[in-house]
């Protein structure tokens, strides 16, 4: 009984919540669903509650008809921080996963974080509390999943991060072929399989930019230590080198239901033959460049607003946010996602070691910025 | 006081010897050297003791004019197993080692262990009493370091280890172009500083072969979990696949003096800005492909005499060592290694779960046969 941990999904109808469920499924002697959270997909959340019979659900509107099953509606904070809930997945996207976080962190829960811009955003306040309460966060991304993988064991912190960059599918685009780039195009990642935001993200590499800050906090590492590297098939996820010159890195095939397992297993492993694996005959070979920061300026945006601090990075996830979905809806050029976050960062009025308030604040203030900038 | 490790080396004249001295030098505050021992370079032995002022002192004729400070003259057996020594670096190369080590074995020492022929003929042996005596052995070995770098902080025993190889420096060569091979072109090795013996075993990868038993005795591994990878940039130094498919992988320059450092250093490492540092700018590429069995032998001669086990092994080291003797003094063909090795482990006698003398006695019993052989 004390060896089945307890999991809340939230973000359960989504690309990474779906995903932990079917993980969760194949482990059913170590891991049971407790707690099922989503945003509109009722559709499906009806479904998964029939299947996984949780005793805690979430939706947007509670009064969506869901399942004839027994549960208890929670708030989101109120489930990420439920005494009976041993695991919180954080697979909310945006925004929205924020608060839930710094609950779930207040209660000293385990964190499967999935969410990036609550780091992003909040990294100093969610690390801050995390000491204090003794919560453990462990990174639901590849990337990070990867470093907190090659820091196990490791008496010692690193001297250098390397995040590795798959470039995206335009990485060796002509600035002017960019401009002309599709909704369509844009939404095909060359090896992962992910949400629309973040494979949008991936695309500009705004996507690593704010893997650089989460990096920042997750590992307490300055950015200058932190360095991006364009390895286009996907297969080392990141490395780590230590003061002697030993790298160590992670690798496996493009499959985020690895990290997401691990997440939930560590410090153990737990054996999964449905996770595929890397074929050695077959990888010929593994190529690296340095990032090309100038035909893909988000990069380069999201670390200088991870370096300043302060509601940059709040400012930045917001006005990128609003940017992708005016080009998702087809308003903006996909070049002007960049051109939007700059001018929303140029104008922006920070606030050091902000207040939850004051981060929240300073993303809408972006999120209306952009807005206002798109209709001039 | 208490903090400073008392080091023994034992081949302080040989290659890993002279690189341990220089890795000792750049950590004073840590490591000093107690005891030196090596063969015949008397000269350099010597110098060896002006500079480092060991208590203890051995070479292999104990009249030889060394130096004129003070030490004490022991036996390899009695300076490994000392109690005022903490760490044994055994850098002794062939069945010269397999004492001394077995010695260090048994008086609980850590080991930092770069010969390879301990494990390889008797480490049924060496892992019963490292297991009696506590024995922590630390392999001193580019892709043992790495394996052993990648399994700290791991729970769980690893589903797979690949040994990465560099293929040494014939690997595309035809067979006839290979029966061709001089002792010049064997010596140079793409990637590696080694000694002699070790770098025409990289050459012929038999080598690779004493690798995959000394991983199987060390990490405790079945040889069907073991695989060979060629990767001809030496900069993977290997890999290990976990339960869930994750793979970890260390990296790094190919210099020996950071496995010798982390086999001094563990569990912590020490910063050593001399050591070399990938420069991911510069590595466009990391290419790899399955190994040529065909064209290279021993490399499946090992792995089947491992396989097999008992005195096979001790036979195929013996074989081996004369082989690539005859080699070196212009006496065969590089490609007869392989053929004398073969023909010595066909009319091997083997013997079961062998005590150290009857290792011993089929080691000379390989090396006679090998030298018959020859002569026919």
């Amino acid at each position: 009984m004390g060896s089945i941990k307890r999991v809340a999904v939230l973000g359960a109808t989504g690309s990474i919540g779906r995903q932990t469920l079917e993980v969760i499924s194949a482990h059913p002697e170590n891991f049971r669903i407790i707690g099922l959270a989503a945003g509109k997909n009722y559709k499906l959340l009806a479904r998964q509650i029939k299947q996984f019979q949780p005793r805690f659900v979430y939706s947007q509107d509670r009064k969506a008809p869901l399942a004839d099953t027994d549960y208890k509606f929670l708030s989101l904070e109120e489930m990420a921080s439920h005494p009976e809930v041993d695991i919180v997945v954080v697979a909310t996207s945006g925004r929205w996963g924020l608060q839930p976080t710094l609950a779930a962190v207040r209660a000293g829960k385990r964190l499967a974080l999935a969410n990036k811009e609550s780091l992003v955003m909040a990294g100093e306040i969610i690390v801050a509390e995390a000491r204090k309460s003794g919560a453990r966060i462990l990174p639901v991304d590849s990337e990070h999943s990867a470093i907190f993988q090659c820091l196990e064991g490791e008496t010692a912190k690193p001297a250098k991060i390397i995040l590795t960059a798959s470039g995206g599918p335009f990485y060796k685009y002509s600035p002017a072929r960019l401009r002309k780039v599709t909704v369509e195009q844009a939404l095909k990642h060359p090896s992962w399989r992910m949400g629309r935001k973040v494979t949008i993200d991936s695309a500009t590499l705004m996507n690593k930019g704010l893997e650089v800050i989460e990096a920042h906090w997750l590992f307490n590492i300055p950015f200058d230590s932190i360095s991006v590297l364009v390895h286009p098939q996907s297969i080392i996820h990141s490395m780590v080198e230590f003061s002697d010159g030993s790298v160590k890195a992670q690798l496996g095939c493009p499959d985020m239901r690895l990290p997401i397992q691990y997440a939930l297993s560590y410090p153990g492993r737990l054996p999964n033959p449905k996770l595929p694996r890397l074929d050695w005959e077959n990888i010929k070979e593994l190529n690296f460049e340095a990032p090309d920061f100038k035909t893909f300026p988000c990069l380069k945006l999201a670390i200088e607003a991870g370096k300043k601090g302060g509601t940059y990075p709040a400012a930045l996830c917001g006005a990128d946010e609003v940017s992708v979905e005016l080009f998702l809806s087809g308003r903006i050029k996909f070049t002007d996602i960049a051109k939007l976050v700059e001018g929303a960062l140029e104008s922006h009025k920070a606030i050091s070691h902000p207040a939850l308030e004051e981060i929240l604040a300073a993303d809408s203030w972006a999120r209306e910025k952009v807005l206002r900038g798109e209709k001039r």
